[in-house]
């Protein structure tokens, strides 16, 4: 009988076989692009002070709600890091030698203590490329391309979804929403898809907004897609000359330039969580519309580095993209090519097999086949041979090396191929000389 | 202005560049192994429910003390894992259908709140190998050829102390101590290489065994190595037919016979912390004994796995290896392999820089080489020149694209090699075939 406590905690999971094996090309094959970009890896603790963690210029609130709170021995507040780009801050911040540009990339547990469902865990991998030191859009670009060849590589057609933080600041005070009220409707904006118009306009009303800037709000959200280009909202609400307009005007006019405008889209609500986002934010999603959830996201978060250390002279400008393995998961297990990982066994190449009192010259030969880089184990189960022989190769075991005792007579083992069905005896000297030459 | 709690928490340490580099290497070098002894991956979860990680089947009280515990938003009790082989346990209860003999490495961050010293962290990580289903000695002399393969691979010369604990039991029975004080008394004996002899005469008097016990404890711990043999031990204390001492005589026979016994040493006194294990325990060492420190350890576990999911009818005898990560690493980094990791920068094969209005060329070419598989940065830093060129070379980049307007009009680009300092101005397409050449 099962306790309750042998259950995984709600929000967690295990991973075995090859699920495993399907999470972990994933990462490998993002690590691939990371270092590709010329990105190198850190590494960061879970735990990290609760001070730190909870401060003013982090995530916010909402996310603040999340954090998983425990003591150390001494009774010191700590909590476990809710993303990466936390703890990136407090690395640049006890490291200011670094050289910038700083491309970094990590993954990693993050852990959040909030309501689970499908694709929401508590416990779940963020992979994370952050570039800081430039100001300019050629930062959010090459993330942008670092998204796209990824996805590129894992078969999974993306749109990316963009906008900037100060040019919907912009829009909204456009509006005559007040400056105070800025941020609590951009996080209510950014529920959009997750809501209906209805809960919208109510939670946006809840949240103090006037009933005629909410209403002119509803409009803006209900026009047609062709007004809510960079270019009309720039002639509606004469934006002209200000900074998060021109902003995302230049990033649009780059992307234009590359061609890369089919896949990075312009999205006037997309708005993200994050509090310490001051500039471009995105999200990548499935670009055939089926899988609704996130697969990535990111933003600019300028000044953040220098606020949280109390150091806003280190103008830090820096950008972001994570990737959310989960869901990346989720739509990756649906190619033909990762059913064949979650459905084929582990690799093993030879399985060496002791017949009678041989189990020395058994585990020797595994040693000296492994020790040459052949996958290899002794199986020592004692089942019937027929049987054991068909099972080994319907793991996808190929060779077999069998040791009775008058093999060990003769200085010999049986080497057997399972595909072939033919065997030989040779010395174990040959066996491993045929096995490399096959096997690696 | 540093506040405290932009600091590391105690005990937790950020890794970067040089370092992080080392460590991912040793943990490639260990996964190449796990792989080669046919090993598959499994990943578990940190967060575990506290009932479980406390159970009384569990690594004992000693560890428990040192859980961090905390909450979920319903106020279920929790605690972050110590080991992964609690994990294991949980997993394999969950997972009854597993094919045995089931062979699982993990490798993953464990969290321990207890003190703090050099080498001993709060949050460090375990790379763990685990063969379940192998009651016989194979699995630990499988085990053993993995530790001796893989520090053979990281090129530290390494002792395995062994031990048996039922044997042990006999030993400490023959000398007249109580079964009910068995484990306690091994858990200071565990300690003799790290308190002095007197602390341990004291703590065993502390624990409530007598004086004449004690005494006859003390008596065997000072005798000369020869008569700490199996062998001799045996003969002093008649344990012929106690399954201990025969399960022990048979590894150390299967050891000599595979002249492994030089790497593999019985150490009487060796008993590890964790209660739960049952057979063969074990421990390895720096060969050179200049740092003194465990490099991993582990032992037999049998049905510790059946008592914890209260089905003590699943007889899964069991045998894990942990390597630890911290350890190892400072022994690895004195190599001169690894002094030139830490100091090398990360491989960058080619910076493209724009001059003038080009970076839209130049992040198209970027992006066109990374495409193909070359490790490329963007270089939009505006430096001078020369200077830029000398401090990417000073970096390892050896190639830079150089785009300037009439280049661009030109449609070519300059390629440059900083090696050789010679340029030529070629199409992309060229210089992308030359590059692949001699960077792939």
């Amino acid at each position: 009988m099962q306790t309750a406590s042998m259950q995984n905690v709600k929000g967690t999971s295990d991973y075995i076989s090859g699920e495993q094996r399907l999470r972990r090309q994933i990462r490998n094959l993002l690590e691939q692009q990371f270092y590709c970009f010329g990105y190198e890896e850190a590494e960061t603790s879970a735990l990290s002070e609760l001070e730190w963690l909870t401060s003013k210029y982090g995530g916010g609130e909402e996310i603040t709600k999340e954090i998983y709170r425990l003591s150390d021995q001494r009774g010191r507040a700590l909590g476990l890091r809710y993303d990466l780009t936390m703890p990136l801050a407090r690395l640049l911040t006890l490291h200011p030698g670094l050289r910038l540009p700083y491309r970094r990339f990590e993954m990693g547990k993050v852990f959040r203590n909030g309501p689970t469902k499908r694709g929401r865990l508590r416990e779940f991998w963020q992979c994370d490329a952050d570039v800081v030191g430039v100001a300019g859009p050629e930062a959010e670009l090459e993330l942008f391309q670092l998204a796209i060849q990824s996805f590129a590589k894992l078969d999974i057609p993306v749109i990316i979804r963009w906008n900037n933080r100060s040019l919907l600041a912009e829009v909204l005070m456009a509006l005559g929403i007040p400056e105070s009220l800025l941020s609590s409707v951009m996080l209510t904006l950014d529920k959009l898809a997750k809501i209906s118009r209805a809960d919208v306009a109510a939670e946006l009303s809840s949240k103090g907004l006037n009933t005629s800037a909410t209403t002119r709000l509803m409009e803006l959200i209900d026009r047609a897609p062709q007004q809510l280009t960079l270019t009309a909202l720039a002639a509606t609400y004469a934006l002209d000359d200000q900074p998060g307009y021109e902003e995302a005007q230049t990033l649009q006019q780059l992307l234009t330039s590359l061609e890369m405008d089919n896949v990075c889209v312009f999205d006037l609500f997309l708005s993200r969580g994050l509090s310490f986002y001051t500039g471009t934010v995105y999200e990548i999603f499935d670009a055939t519309g089926q899988y609704t959830s996130s697969l990535g996201s990111g933003g600019r978060y300028d000044g953040m580095i220098g606020k949280l250390s109390d150091r806003s002279e280190l103008e830090l400008p820096a950008v972001g993209l994570s990737f959310g393995l989960e869901s990346v998961m989720e739509l990756y297990r649906q190619q033909p090519q990762a059913q064949a990982v979650l459905r084929n066994p582990v690799q093993i190449d030879v399985a060496v097999i002791p017949i009678g009192d041989t189990l020395v010259e058994a585990v020797r030969t595994s040693g000296l086949l492994r020790n040459a880089g052949i996958t290899t184990i002794t199986d020592t189960s004692g089942r019937k041979l027929g049987k054991l022989l068909n099972s080994l190769y319907t793991r996808g075991i190929r060779f077999v090396i069998l040791i009775g005792e008058d093999e060990v007579r003769a200085e010999q083992v049986n080497l057997r191929d399972l595909a072939e069905g033919v065997e030989i005896a040779v010395s174990v000297e040959e066996a491993l000389h045929r096995l490399t030459q096959i096997c690696l």
